[in-house]
Order: structure tokens, then sequence, then C-alpha cells
């Protein structure tokens, strides 16, 4: 069992008010959620149900299924079952909000159909998109959330302290990638990770070794996969680990649903000095924007110094892939990996503090292999506070 | 490597003709498919694009990053690049065919904010919903599919073979599971399991002991599992493997993109007299519906059938779960783990060959644990013919 981390008194209470203020800025009644992730951040669980959150008062969580789970688990009282659409006015009404004449909804996610099924259930309403305020609201961690990302930090430290035991010349990536997968598992990684959107189809995380790590795919990151078949081109494939070639392993630790992201360079034997050299850029950069970054800076900006660092050693064409490089060097993570900010070119997104980003500059050689550092960081008034400490540098193995 | 099945010639024309026809006669003039399964049914793999499938003519796959990998790995010759939805009038006029006035989309699965981008992108066609027509084409598979998922059941049953060599008294759910599922991806499973629809999360399988098996929470199954905490109640826990409780193992054998769905009971020691009365029920329920099973019967048909047998053993409270039963027997698998048919009450969808169907007949008892059977089938002329081969005998191990 994981050693229990205590829910504060008044931490849910608290993202209710938060979320509250930013409906009323915008005029909206009242939000109705369905997505896991945000269910979590809002109730401390996933079930399939609707929670209503209206501009003022109390949520009230309507479950279709395993209600009294729900009840166990969120952290809040108001928890009734439910089994259709059309009984969503009158249960609001029953916890004494007037139904909803402008509702919120999470439009980057709802399916077209369960947005039509909303517009049949509230004759009249206008419904809105409010994804965009719960994203930017999950972006800035409360204290008890940095806590919970400390901790997984910690224990994605221990995963990556097995890896040198497991990765070996001749072994398939498949392989490799399940005997890792299995310490994670028994040490409580929650299995699972949860990236927003349709498609959005992850797994684990990556282990390459060599050339597949080039491979781009339809994963937005710099490393893609093989995988085992064009069916799911993502992750680990069949080939096996030959000497010299660097082993690249991305895998966020998830624990208590929140998520660190790391990635470690690994090699039986030894690295040609072309790749030791662009790996030495990559912990450059990274740690000029762990000394650099400051709530103030926006996204671009730090982007475009990681760029210019990798310019300036000659590695522009190889930074964040090849043939089909991301233009990002670092995203937001939290119960999701596609969290905002997005250290992104055009984006003038302020920093703040208390926000939580992975960053993670790469280096993509074709033909031959990714080098790069990925650390998930807290931004404080003081730079980054660091999250994972596994060594940095590459780990050379017999 | 898994050793290659060559798709047939013309196997991805001949489905591309079937939906065509479908569209046809639903006066729509053209599908644009983005869904990773949907497209892997259609090109034979999946990369971040849209598919366009003209009511006559040849597909065109506009696909928005790495359409190199697109183009090596689909079973079709046009393959173009895209970077906004603004370009997708162009490129179809571009392939010969006329804008879309009536445009099929997968509406059960599309985020509201595509299908808006969408409407910008084509303004004044009508939007559509084609999803439907999808599913129930998918439903039944063709020569081709079924050599991939008689090829996913041998697989499937050496998978299961490895567990009594893992499955141990006093070790927790989470380590037997990540030993399980090591020995799948070392063997070329897929790994992500996909299931259609918003929050369809689900991971790997579930393994479970004793009383966790019982608890339903957010997933459609007759198992749900308590899984590392409230933010993912499913699968594997902490829970150590007592003597005498079942271990219930529902993995989904995922080779080459298609699932094959079956569930063991494994115990350390010998389950009460009652456990094994209600697993003689669900495997004569199993073997009673596969002798009577044929095209022509309709879903509610067969859940009835079961039903009734459940009820003449005097299990009906224990039907497909306890507090919280599910209303099925059985579903379809394929490219999904829910796809059509559903084995249910008040469907009256009438079965056909070639459709595979996962039959599970389970029986829950409350603080005590689950029992019961699941193996995949296609539906013959004659009655089904069985893809998951592995003993169904309630295994006992020292």
């Amino acid at each position: 069992m994981l050693p229990e981390i205590e829910r504060p008194p008044g931490e849910f209470a608290a993202r209710w008010l938060r979320f509250q203020e930013r409906l009323q800025e915008h005029g909206i009644d009242g939000a109705l959620l369905v997505q896991s992730a945000d269910l979590v951040y809002f109730t401390g669980t996933f079930q399939d149900g609707h929670l209503y959150i209206p501009a003022q008062g109390t949520p009230r969580f309507m479950v279709r299924r395993d209600w009294a789970s729900a009840r166990a688990d969120a952290a809040l009282d108001d928890v009734v079952p439910i089994q259709s659409f059309s009984q969503l006015p009158g249960l609001i009404r029953e916890a004494g909000y007037p139904v909803p004449r402008r509702l919120g909804l999470e439009l980057d996610v709802l399916p077209v159909q369960t947005y039509f099924r909303y517009q049949k259930a509230f004759p009249g309403a206008e419904l809105v998109d409010c994804s965009s305020l719960i994203k930017e609201l999950r972006a800035v961690k409360t204290p008890y959330e940095l806590t919970l990302l400390r901790d997984a930090g910690r224990r994605a430290d221990a995963m990556f302290a097995s890896l040198p035991g497991i990765i070996r010349e001749g072994r398939t990536e498949v392989e490799m990638a399940g005997l890792f997968e299995a310490v994670a598992r028994r040490e409580g990684h929650q299995g699972l990770l949860r990236m927003r959107g349709l498609n959005a189809e992850t797994f684990w995380g990556h282990l390459m070794t060599g050339v597949t790590a080039t491979q781009a795919g339809f994963f937005d990151g710099a490393t893609g996969g093989t995988g085992v078949g064009p069916e799911f081109r993502f992750g680990a494939s069949f080939k096996k680990l030959a000497r010299n070639e660097p082993v690249v392993v991305d895998y966020p630790g998830i624990f208590r649903g929140y998520i660190v992201d790391m990635t470690r360079i690994f090699v039986a034997g030894t690295l040609p000095e072309t790749l030791q050299r662009a790996h030495r850029t990559a912990l450059e950069i990274q740690n000029t924007l762990a000394a650099e970054i400051r709530p103030g800076k926006t996204t671009a900006e730090v982007y475009e110094r990681a760029r210019a660092l990798a310019d300036e050693a000659g590695l522009a064409a190889h930074f964040m892939g090849y043939d089909n490089p991301v233009r990002f060097v670092g995203h937001g993570v939290g119960l999701e990996l596609n969290e905002l900010p997005v250290l992104a070119p055009g984006r003038e997104t302020r920093l703040e503090a208390n926000m939580v980003i992975a960053v993670e500059p790469k280096f993509a050689f074709p033909g031959i292999g990714v080098v790069g550092i990925e650390n998930t960081f807290v931004i404080t008034g003081n730079g980054l506070e660091r999250l994972t400490n596994y060594p940095d540098e590459i780990i050379e193995l017999p």
C-alpha cells in the first residue's frame, strides 16, 4: 500500500471556489463535468457520472453506476445515483440550484453525441466551453498537489534505479519495457497514463534503442518508437539492444493519480562522442532553464532560449526530433501528461509560481538514435525546484 | 517479431466499398474519419490525420505529422500531409472529389471543439453521424480479420499458460499483474487496449483476488477492482492473495491490433463448493450458448437464455455482479474491446455469421469473490468457433 497522504481539510472546497470565481467572471451559471481527470481534480476520484458545480454553492456528483464507491472515495458529501440525462435538471433543482441557462461543458473532449444529449436535457440553455478555465486552473498546483508530486518524483527515481539491472545487450525493447513496468506496477505506479484528447493513446512510456527512437509517429513527442506493429506505432518494439547505441527511457511515474515525467539515456558500452556532446548540450540547456525560469517569463521566451542554446551548439537540425521535430521543449504535468503550460514558440503564456513542468531538451540523429534529458520541476520565485533526481548523465552499462 | 500475416490484395478496397454502399444508402457524400480504431480498420495503421472516404472513389489520407510513416504503413496510396483544417476542402477537391455537402463524421467520439472546426472548414455542409454505420460494418469480420483473431487467440492461450508460474499465495495483485504483463509484452502483445468512448479507461486487464473483484467501479464490466487508489479504481491492487480464494484473471490478448478477451479462475488451494458450483454453472451457460447461438438469433434471446440458466441454478442474484450487475453476458471484440454486438436484454440485433463475440457468464459473491469464464468465439452457420482454448476449469495451485 502507498503510505497515506491525507487530504487537507478544505482542499477541494478551495478548488471549487477558484473555479466558481472563473465561472462567475464568465457569466456561467454552472458546469457539468464528466472527464476523468477533471473529476479526479474536483472530487478526488473518478466514477462514471456528472459533477455539477454551480457558480455558487456545493457541487453535486450524480453517478451512473457505482455511486456507493463514489460516496466512499469522493471529497464531497452530495453523491447521488442517476440513470439518464433527462434526470439532470431535476437533480440540479433538488440540490437547491436553478436550472442553468448558461451551462459550462468540457467541449475540448466531450463527444458530439453527448453534447446533443445535454442540449435535449437543457432546452433553451446556452452550452459554452469551460475547458480552458479548468485547464488554466489546474496548471497552478496547490500545496497538497505539490506534496503528491514530490512523492511521485521520489518514487519515479526509485523506478529508474531498477533500469541498470534490466537493460542488457541482446534483449528486445519489449522485454526490457515489460520488466521495468513490472517493477513500477509492484511499487504502486497507477499504470494508466491520462492524456487529454481524442486518440491521445499512450501506454506506459517509451523504451527505445538506437534508431527506433527517431521514428516520429502519431504521438506528439520528440520520440515516437515503432511499437510492435503498424496498428500502434508507439514505444517498445522487437528490436534488440546492440552495443554502443543509446537506450532512451522516457517514462512517467504516476502515483496517486499524479504524473512526473522523466527521461534518461543508457548504453551497453559507450556512446560515440557526437552523442555524448549532444547529451551534454541537453543538460546545459536544462540547467540554464532551471536557473533562469521565473514567474513572469513567457513560455515562448523559455522555448527560444533553449532553441538558441541548441543553435549555438550547432545542433539546431537535431533539436526535438529530426524529420518531424516537435515545437516545444517542455509541458505541464499533473493529473494528465499534456497539461498547461506548453513551453512552445508563439505562446505568450506567463509562467506562474507552482506551475509544474517537464523540461525535455532532446536531440535526434537520423539512423542513429536520440539523446537528451527530461525532469519535472516546480516553478518557484527562486527558479525551479526539481522533483526527479535520478542522475542526469548517460549511464554506461557493461 | 510476430510472423508476418500478409494483407490479402483487395482487403482494404473491399472494406471501403462496403462502407461506401452504406454512405450512398444514407445520402452521405463522404466521411472524414479521425478515430484511431476506425483509421486502423480502413488504412491498416493509425496516424494523426483525417481519412476522407468519398461515397465513390479511392480514399485520401491527410496526415498531420508523420505522413512518411503513414505512407509506408497504410494500405492506400494517396497519403498527403496537412497542417490545418482549412486545407481540407482544397485537398478533397485536389483528389478529384466535390466538396461534400453532406459529410459523415464519427459523432460518437468526436469532441465538440473539433466538430466546430469542421463546421468552419465546410460552411453550409450538413454534418451527420456515420459512427453507427462503421460500428455495424466492423461487427462482421472479414476472413483476413478472422485469421488475425485466430492467431491472437493462440497467443492469448500462451500468455495464460504463464499464470500458474506467477500466481502465488502472499503475492500482491500488482506484483502478479506486472509479471504477467511482462510476459505478454515480450511476446508481442500490443499493450494499449482500445475501447471506444470518452473515459473508456482501461489498462491491460483485471487480475483480482477474492473480494477486490466484487468492487464495481466506473468500468462497465462484471468485475471492476480497487486499483491502487481512488484516482483509478480499476484492476490490480496491493491486496495479497490468500489461500482458497478465487483469482480472477480477465485479460485481453491483443496482437496486430486485434483483441480476444478471456477470463480464467485460479486458486492457491481449493475454492469453497458454492464457488465451484457457480463456476460449473458458468461453464454450462457458456457451453449451452456455444451450442445454440446461430445467425438470426437476437442478442436479447442469447442474454435471456443465459439469465434463465443462472435463475435455474438459483444464482440470479449473483449473475454478472452483485450490487451493481452489468446487463449483458457478452460483447463484440475486434480492434476495440466494446464492439457490436452486445449480448444484452432489450436489444433485438440479429446475430450474423462472422461476428466475433466474447461470452462471459460470471457470478459475484459479496465479501468473497468472483468466478466464471470468458472466451472469444466466431459466429458460424454451425454454432460458435472457439478462438481461446486454455482450459476452462478452475486451476488449483499449491
